[in-house]
């Protein structure tokens, strides 16, 4: 245990209980930083029982590229958890090259508008190859995260192909990454599609690791593409709303703007409201058949947690900056006590 | 132009009247620098007609490795010819680095006796999207190549998956790469099992190359795992044997070893004896069933000559030590030049 650690642990209260499993519903680099913050709040915890954390990340985003299956937000959360990702980049794998992808483009079958690392791609050959051996898209993350020391469990939401697609014209769809990375989100989205989601079931393990979770969070996420298509697997919504445990969110709007990726343009697609208080109402109220019992906003919407509490929903005004791990732990106890001051109330 | 090939040019003598279309048969590494050596014959034939010249290659190495199919000797060919091959090393790209291979072994998914490449595996990933998509290995094999001014067509020698399989037990076989590779041929081999080769066919291109050809060459390639596994295809010797072209060998076997690869072991397998003269008789004369019009032998090996001649076949003791592709294309030149000898005769 290094001295950093140390530091990082003292800057924690002592006195906190943690819930002994927590269940994150995430997307890929937010739900990834999310992650290692609630990770460092329960290694922080000294002297408690050993907690478990679960992510349930989104799939929407996967796709088959040249044979392939890239899974981004699974391998974002991977990356992170891992501390192999590129925090400056933001994406990908850190001391990344590009030397396959290079060539493919010099073949002419490569997309050039989605560039696979070199590093990046052996995760992907590898999934590939263990989802034709016949596993699943469960096992085969287990398999791969089991090369590091995530302390986390990590769940694709589903292991079905559901695809995100986004409607940009009166018929034509994108896949959701086409829109996002080669088009950088300036179509305007009519609609969002999830191809496949009515005949999909949760991946093994979901539901359980739902069922007996004592706390479950949302990610400062995508409330539509990625919080959203996870919600969008039938079964899913079905078991939070039957969770013994609080919900609790974070809201990734902040003052109006979504600090990483474009929420505000898939909030709008959806007539949802580009505001703190706005996403809390998109979840919903667990009391009358939404998602949320607890909702978080940054400290700068403080005055929108009166909207919040009057539309059912537990809400603290916190700092919801990430910063580094240490940083995010305090908002991932912030969660906790918001869920532990509503189980008091 | 450079001066370096206008030097090679003047060691060409004017006068060759070259076929204007030559086929040669082509093993991997040592077909590839035959191939360059015909190529260069061809290219400094100045004044002639254009010729052309198509190389049908083994697939009988082919495999699929991590869900990509991987040709080595097609690959090899194509390399070689586009100057991109590692000359030093003998084999795949130059200036090669194996970052991928490095993730999938630490992702504990790669084949830690096959290394992949990253420059080279994006030749793999290609060639597999290119197939998924529905095109043949010929077809892939066109956009592959299309790539380069490579002076040749490659040609796969079927598009079915034939497999080499190498008997080493009483019933136990292993693919041709891993006996190759893993094993260094060192395990005995029994037998070479092409498996599925009963129900290939040559592919698309192939038997209207030989068909149409005014020279057939079968290069200094390993007699049975490469040329071999091509015969195998049926109906491929058949058109060898209707062809109007001369089919003229060069000995793989120089001085009773194999320089390039491993032939003493294969041909030992197979009951043949390691020796110029008995590759040819392996082959046997075209006269009397078998392949051969005509053979030429090394230098040191022309006391076999009569010996070959006695069995049907023209042959010819010339320098088969393939140097730069100005020496390589002397023994081409040697090869038109026997089959010229025998198209007077």
């Amino acid at each position: 245990m290094d001295t950093a650690q140390h530091t990082d642990r003292d800057r924690l209260p002592r006195s906190i209980v943690c819930p002994r499993s927590i269940v994150v519903l995430s997307g890929g680099v937010g739900g990834a930083r999310f992650a290692r913050g609630v990770r460092h709040l329960l290694r922080s915890a000294e002297g408690e029982p050993r907690s478990t954390l679960t992510c349930i990340v989104n799939v929407g985003d996967d796709m088959w590229l040249n044979g392939l299956r890239v899974c981004p937000d699974l391998d974002s959360v991977m990356y992170g958890l891992a501390g192999v990702n590129d925090a400056e980049r933001g994406w990908g794998r850190a001391g990344e090259s590009e030397r396959v992808s290079a060539e493919l483009l010099a073949y002419g079958v490569g997309a050039d508008w989605f560039t696979l690392g070199d590093l990046d791609l052996a995760t992907h050959i590898a999934r590939s190859q263990l989802l034709r051996e016949g596993r699943g898209l469960a096992e085969a993350t287990r398999v791969l995260t089991s090369r590091w020391d995530l302390g986390a469990a990590l769940l694709p939401a589903t292991e079905h192909e559901v695809e995100t697609r986004v409607r940009v014209g009166e018929t034509e769809t994108l896949h959701f990454e086409e829109w996002w990375v080669r088009h950088r989100a300036a179509l305007p989205a009519r609609e969002f599609v999830r191809a496949g989601a009515s005949a999909a079931v949760p991946a093994p393990g979901v539901l359980e690791a739902i069922g007996s979770a004592d706390l479950v969070l949302l990610a400062p996420s995508n409330p539509i593409v990625s919080v959203g298509s996870i919600l969008a697997i039938p079964g899913i919504r079905e078991a939070l709303a039957a969770a013994a445990a609080p919900v609790v969110g974070l809201s990734p709007i902040i003052g109006g703007s979504h600090l990483l990726g474009m929420a505000a343009q898939c909030l709008t697609a959806v007539g949802a409201e580009v505001s703190a208080a706005g996403v809390a109402e998109h979840y919903g109220a667990r009391a009358v058949g939404g998602l949320l019992d607890g909702w978080l906003v940054d400290s700068r919407d403080a005055g929108s947690v009166p909207r919040i509490e009057a539309a059912g929903i537990a809400a603290a005004a916190v700092p919801l900056l990430m910063g580094d791990d240490a940083v995010t732990a305090e908002m991932a106890r912030a969660a906790v006590d918001l869920a532990e001051r509503m189980s008091r109330g």
